[in-house]
């Protein structure tokens, strides 16, 4: 059995990638990280997702480095700004390195562990704004853990290729409920609606029920 | 000028990667990392180096991680062992993916402030036992950072190809004082002299003497 710690934010992708593990079979545990990201409140989607499976969860508190990664809309002082996910505008909501810093402490757990990977759920939507989402810095990235990890941890990146609405198809496939998801990056109560990651939300979910979400999982490998 | 985040343990390699910045007219500033290992005290040799050097230096806790890297006589219940630095005894004071976790949170301050560059002192000793210390773990990480980061942050290794006794005869040359670094994994007040890095130490300390500091130097790239 594929032993896998899953990286679960509590957004769209990552509770997908956590059904998706489960689904397939592994011994999943679950890591969620707090290092400051305004919509902390998406950590309590992650905690009930796992809490519905059975799977062991901890949130890492990253909060001491907020102060080192602040140039971000997420983590400092400037405005989230509304849009569409792939415009210019989005790139001051990347997190500086975010992906590598959580990665990297996911490995150290998984070898802690004598676990086999770590799973993340960026996915081909992510590609343009978001250098440390894309194929060839997960791939790059997977040398260098195994290179430097005992038991030659492996990244699974099974969404990298596809777009969120094929994800949204796969959820919609294996169960999961999209209403214990979170993906404003507001900080506030409700959906916005209105920022990059909740209109693109709002399009996956629309494109989603004309995609068969079967053969999308039968392309996917974990 | 090159702007470069030094990662600073306060240990013999570090401080002299630190004084070798400077020397070489770097731009820097220093990092070191709480990761709750016993011998914390080296962390007072980073910040007494920094200060000496007019390099601005932040401590980073991660203690918050200590729990999932617990598995290492460093950070966990295990005793730190004597022996030689290089022997099999002195696998379990690896600590599950430090660098990549180290390097992961500097690559992020780099990117935040726009600098160039990352550098760390591991060195060629250090690979028989630490795989997160092996010129190709660095090579992979640095291509990862690359492309995960729009300032295409990379990482600097001067001393990933030379020896221990090599980096104290560079530290002797451009003035680097020795009794300013702590190596001593056991956590006492006093170097003990007998674990492995003690040991390690002395070895260095005593063969730089025979070494010309002055054409090492001409040799490293940073």
């Amino acid at each position: 059995m594929t032993k896998t710690i899953a990286i679960v934010s509590g957004g769209m992708d990552s509770v997908t990638l956590l059904h998706l593990l489960k689904h397939k079979g592994h011994e999943v545990e679950a890591l969620s990280f707090d290092y400051g990201q305004k919509h902390r409140k998406e950590l309590d989607f992650a905690w009930l997702n796992c809490g519905k499976l059975g799977v062991k969860h901890q949130i890492v508190d990253l909060t001491a480095i907020t102060p080192l990664i602040s140039n971000s809309a997420l983590t400092g002082s400037e405005e989230v700004p509304d849009g569409h996910y792939t415009d210019e505008s989005m790139k001051v909501t990347v997190v500086p390195n975010r992906n590598m810093i959580m990665l990297a402490v996911a490995i150290g757990y998984a070898e802690n562990l004598g676990f086999d990977q770590v799973a993340i759920g960026n996915h081909a939507g992510d590609h343009a704004i978001y250098p440390d989402c894309r194929t060839e810095f997960v791939e790059a990235l997977s040398e260098a853990s195994q290179l430097g990890t005992y038991n030659k941890i492996k990244l699974a990146t099974p969404f990298t290729d596809i777009s969120k609405s094929d994800i949204a198809a796969v959820g919609n496939e294996i169960g999961v409920d999209y209403r214990t998801t979170w993906s404003c990056y507001k900080g506030g109560d409700k959906h916005c609606n209105t920022c990059g990651t909740c209109v693109e939300r709002l399009e996956a979910l629309d494109e989603a029920k004309q995609i068969d979400g079967k053969s999308v999982i039968a392309r996917l490998t974990v």
